[in-house]
């Protein structure tokens, strides 16, 4: 037992006469619930550059047996209940990336724009917290056109969110969205997505960059050719020093469905034993290499480790640093 | 191919030319690394109570053969390696927790004060990002007297941090740290956190509020006796409408060794047999319930479900969410 000195009982009954109410003195106000998150912002070092992980917020998608198209729907529920997810939706986050190679923004895909689900569009406001002014952006690299990672190009109203920067985009996507008998010939579900790629580009054809896969696109960046998911959908890789990571794009949807399953098929795949091939040769590289991926649908940050597992692949988040590192 | 209408051409050729560095205007500055980490605060609702984690820093312990008591130092090297992190140390996180009820700002745990890891005390920092004044805090509960969880009560000098809280610690941590007979028992390397204890405690001793394990200590905040780490050592439940969570304190350090170890005893436990029959009795009590705990040395957030495994257990991270739900 403690044994009280003379002086604590004192300030012990001082005290207990202060927190005694005064009359006419209200207790001290509550403070109001916060209600917002903190940013969606996250960084960390790839050698001397700095990666900057921008969330744009999360499309609940309500689940269907349709989602998944070679799997059945109590097996994508209990993939979901392993991660303790409610099995009545899918949670699909968005999350870009900025790479900032100490002399150029490079900002890799754009997010909803506001566009798409009310739950998301919050990367203007995540970057304006992060400090990132979108003039500053010198080159955005688009991995494919489906509208959740073009339609920040653009305002609704059609104004450039990046005003400053060259766009630059994979020449298959181009060829194969821009195309208008491949439009035509395209189920009636699938012609928003060719109409949307047309609300953004049309305009700004001219000064649009088509790249090809396997060249350095920015100072360290390499496109990488991850066809499937869409026909011409690119993944880029980033090395500076000895470190490099792999920006995965939509190699894999929602990682607890399609990294620990990579023969699931999402409905939104193109060609989707194409999408699982080239899930299957990605991940066993990322796993090989031990390196940092960045996947656009991973819980944010985004950031994480592939491990190799009896099954298939397990994502390990990264483990949240309090400077970058 | 896409045809490019004469139009775009013409855009193309004048984009051509923008694009050519004028003579005596210079390229755009670069802009300088952030270098910084956005902040570490995350929130989540239980019920109507708006829950922050706020984080506090990480130390950055160097990996001896005697951080875990009773495992091999390859077998926990291996664990580490298995979460792709380095071998060589050992990252011990620090996340304090508020709650807001709706009339009161509750905090438990203080974090480190700036007085431990260089890496650490960013806790106040944190807290101001988040828009939380200090002043504004009416309760802290204490989990126990290790100077990571009570260092942050005072400053350097000190000086109250949050000068209008009412500071509640278990009784039973009273009763080991500050009784002079248990400090001059106690090993030369363990002297210094009774010290410390004094330090912080010794002269606002009167104004400590001593509590019981399994008392309502603030509104629907109850603290649960989770004995071994410390002899007093106490978690804290916190139920609101019909969702709670559980406040683990240092249940388990690290998760990735004593939540899948749960039997490995740590350095730091001051009874690591009792340490690891709490640890199991109260992960298995979380994984029955399904509900949401919060690990002080867990990765920040902090914040996840613990799933029973075939060996022990496992921390499923929460997948962050965009607003707070």
């Amino acid at each position: 037992m403690i044994e009280l000195s003379r002086r604590n009982l004192m300030t012990s009954t001082a005290a207990a006469l202060a927190a005694t109410a005064m009359p006419g003195i209200p207790a001290r106000a509550a403070v109001p619930a916060s209600g917002k998150q903190a940013p969606g912002v996250y960084r960390y070092k790839i050698g001397s550059y700095e990666i900057t992980a921008i969330n744009d917020g999360t499309w609940y998608l309500a689940l269907s047996d349709k989602f998944v198209k070679n799997a059945s729907l109590a097996d994508v529920q209990k993939a979901l209940a392993d991660q303790f997810l409610p099995i009545d939706t899918v949670p699909i986050p968005f999350t870009a990336m900025l790479v900032n190679t100490g002399s150029k923004l490079v900002l890799i895909d754009t997010g909803t724009g506001g566009q798409l689900a009310q739950t998301a569009g919050t990367m203007g406001a995540n970057m304006a917290a992060a400090g990132i002014d979108p003039k500053s952006i010198d080159t955005i690299l688009i991995s494919h056109f489906h509208p959740d990672h073009i339609n920040g190009i653009k305002t609704k109203d059609g104004a450039k969110v990046f005003p400053n920067a060259e766009i630059n985009v994979p020449a298959a996507e181009w060829a194969y969205w821009m195309d208008d008998s491949k439009m035509n010939a395209a189920p009636e579900a699938a012609r928003g997505a060719f109409l949307n790629a047309r609300r953004i580009f049309s305009d700004i054809a001219g000064e649009v960059k088509r790249i090809e896969p396997g060249k350095e696109v920015a100072p360290g960046i390499t496109s990488v050719a991850a066809y499937g998911h869409t026909p011409g959908h690119t993944a880029y890789s980033v090395a500076s020093g000895n470190q490099s990571m792999l920006y995965l794009a939509d190699v894999t949807n929602n990682p607890w469905l399609f990294v620990r399953n990579p023969e699931w098929q999402a409905a939104f795949d193109v060609d989707g034993n194409m999408a699982a091939e080239t899930r299957k040769a990605m991940l066993d590289r990322a796993a090989a290499d031990k390196m940092i991926v960045q996947g656009y649908h991973f819980p944010f940050p985004a950031s994480g480790y592939i491990a190799k597992t009896a099954k298939g692949y397990d994502l390990i988040p990264v483990m949240w640093q309090p400077s970058p590192s």
